[in-house]
């Protein structure tokens, strides 16, 4: 069960004006369960996405990438989970394009007006048939308050749904931010990618979603990690209808803009704490917090080396304040001119290591304290500058391997 | 227990004219085991060595390091188990200087001509009055044939002891190559550390053994992973003492040269595998090959990636052969203009992947007959170059997390 998390319920998942969603029970992979999503976008809408930076991406990705190229009119997303559609050549490409096409006739728009997305296992191909089957269904019962299905119908290994909803107002206009998302880790036990749907009713200008949509992915699911294995099918997306009557908003450095990218920012990361939450086998939730580096990036890489450690992970799991794991993984987190010396770093509110070594106040009682906790948080002062990087994680445990291990037996 | 792995034994660790060796039962950490070594040099021995580029790196790695640059008249080893002397600022520096003085006063040479090692706990300081008394311990039982002893006296959590010899004949002359090691992880269970220490009576030139050291390290410690851990005290040394009388061995390009590197690598490789063989939790033994790339650094990144992925490693556990995460592993490896769709993949000798997806004539049961074997060969064709480089690593059982969860209760 997810770390300290606090379900959504239909309620507070927020309608967004411009915004159906209609699920499927396809049979993808397994009977009798919500396995297919079609999210319906009023005409005029925008869409933006970042997407998985690995080389074996799966097909879905490419034909997203090559749709959002065509222009800004996007009208509907097609999501199925049980099979990625990755590492599936020549014939996920067509299978791809064979779902936006049927999706577009079902309702009416154009194939490159839809954009596609698979998430489960690697190295097989996708169901034809029944995902084409699943299509009028999900047309059939589109809904704007679909929201909590819709987050139920993407799971695969998630034991929790994910979504959340912010809600601002600009120049007297009520502006909506829904989101929902779904990942057990970056990869799942076969089940491959992270995936996140965000829309908002806001009237945006057409370059701004690819700015916003990549800020939130850095503060957000760019931040987690849960066994530091990238996905091929990752994707995170963000919709716009323009329905909230709000003045446009165009380009950085307003208030207006601020405003809408905080409540992305705040949506994408309770969407991605969410999935670590609901990481494989988690007990407890870390932040990771790495201030007064010379740039963001080496806050960033110290992070990531002390989220991804197994050893720095089975010791949160064990509660036990074994901190010289974390101080050799910011050793080894490949900032090679950092000195040790003017290093701080702090378990809590306890100063664990200073001088480059144990600091004097400090006692293992103090430390194991700390560790008991479900939430944690780890700060490393780099003093050596003012930059500063946030990274989330889950600790490591039996049944981390128990569910890697023993998905198909 | 260590994973096919083929005990030393007394008689297989070969004597190096010039090489003493003795231990002392030190209560460093736990009584009446023996956890220091003291490694005796005729005059006259040279030594290099290569570290752990780990920023936190311990205080004997940074005395090795000044008292390796002071000349090349090295006289003596002293190792101690029990505690790293990592994270312990000023005062583990002084501990590690002092350990040296008293060695040097024992044997009659200078501090500087004696290299300090620890593994161990980190964060905490020597125990100095056990190891100042452990000391003539072990000069009152230096011999020729305390290799065997010695293997044992540098293990913290490695299950088995780790050795291996090779002679040689070079014009006529034997030369001996003989070697120890510990680790069971690349950090341990609280116990940082990978040592290795090799010793030959080869006569070699001054500027040798620092190249044939970093050579050795190459193509054996550093294509070894058990946990993706950089220690903060990992230490290879090699050393010579010049005492087969074979004509001196000069710079790179000879027959000579290359011969004596190919026993050093062997013994290297040797003992860099016994690692693996005994990483925390094995089961199986992984040999990553990547060939055809452009550089041997590329090769080796995606090497690593599969090598270190949590979900490759559970999938090895559980002879389960999900083969996608293989692929995106490397995909996510970091080889920017990969191109996957020349690629291929096999597991053994069964074709998984290639035309950027699975292999038409391969089948799940080819797959799972491989995943059963405890010795298991992935070989990746890159299809880009002619560089190549070799992986080993272990599988990642329920036992890793409970060696790393549990060892302190």
């Amino acid at each position: 069960m997810a770390v300290n998390y606090t379900l959504p319920t239909p309620e507070s998942l927020l309608p967004v004006a411009g915004v159906t969603l209609g699920y499927a029970k396809a049979h993808v992979r397994k009977p009798d369960r919500k396995d297919m999503l079609v999210i319906a976008l009023e005409p005029g809408s925008l869409a933006a996405g970042v997407f998985t930076q690995n080389r074996f991406c799966a097909a879905p990705v490419l034909v997203c990438r090559e749709h959002l190229k065509h222009g800004s009119d996007m009208r509907a997303l097609v999501i199925n989970t049980g099979c990625a559609n990755a590492g599936t050549g020549d014939r996920g490409l067509a299978d791809a394009r064979a779902t936006c096409a049927e999706v577009g006739k079902t309702l009416g728009v154009a194939p490159h007006q839809v954009l596609p997305f698979s998430t489960g296992v690697i190295l097989e191909h996708l169901p034809m048939e029944r995902i084409l089957a699943g299509i009028p269904q999900c047309k059939a019962n589109l809904t704007a308050t679909g929201w909590f299905d819709a987050a139920h119908a993407i799971m695969t290994t998630d034991t929790v749904p994910k979504g959340a909803s912010r809600q601002i107002d600009i120049h007297g206009h009520k502006i909506t931010v829904t989101g929902i998302s779904k990942g057990a880790g970056m990869i799942e036990p076969n089940m491959a990618t992270m995936l996140g749907f965000i829309a908002t009713d806001a009237v945006v200008g057409d370059d701004v979603l690819q700015d916003m949509v990549r800020a939130a992915a850095d503060v957000s699911f760019n931040a987690i990690t849960v066994d530091g294995d990238t996905s091929t099918n990752d994707s995170l997306i963000l919709m716009a209808t323009g329905k909230a009557g709000n003045p446009p908003i165009n380009g950085e450095g307003t208030a207006e803009y601020a405003k809408l990218q905080d409540a992305v920012n705040e949506v994408a990361i309770a969407l991605a704490q969410a999935i670590v939450r609901d990481g494989e086998g988690a007990t407890k939730f870390m932040t990771v917090r790495v201030e007064g580096g010379k740039t963001r990036e080496e806050c960033l890489k110290i992070g990531k080396a002390i989220a991804n450690s197994p050893l720095v992970k089975t010791a949160f799991f064990a509660s036990d304040p074994n901190l010289g794991r974390i101080l050799a993984a910011i050793g080894y987190a490949g900032v090679a001119d950092l000195d040790t010396e003017k290093l701080k770093m702090y378990l809590g509110a306890v100063l664990v290591a200073e001088n480059g070594g144990r600091a004097a106040s400090y006692k293992e009682e103090l430390g194991a304290a700390v560790m008991k906790e479900s939430e944690i948080l780890v700060r490393v002062e780099l003093g050596r500058g003012v930059e500063h990087a946030t990274v989330w994680t889950c600790d490591f445990s039996y049944d981390y391997v128990k569910i890697n291990a023993d998905y198909r037996s």
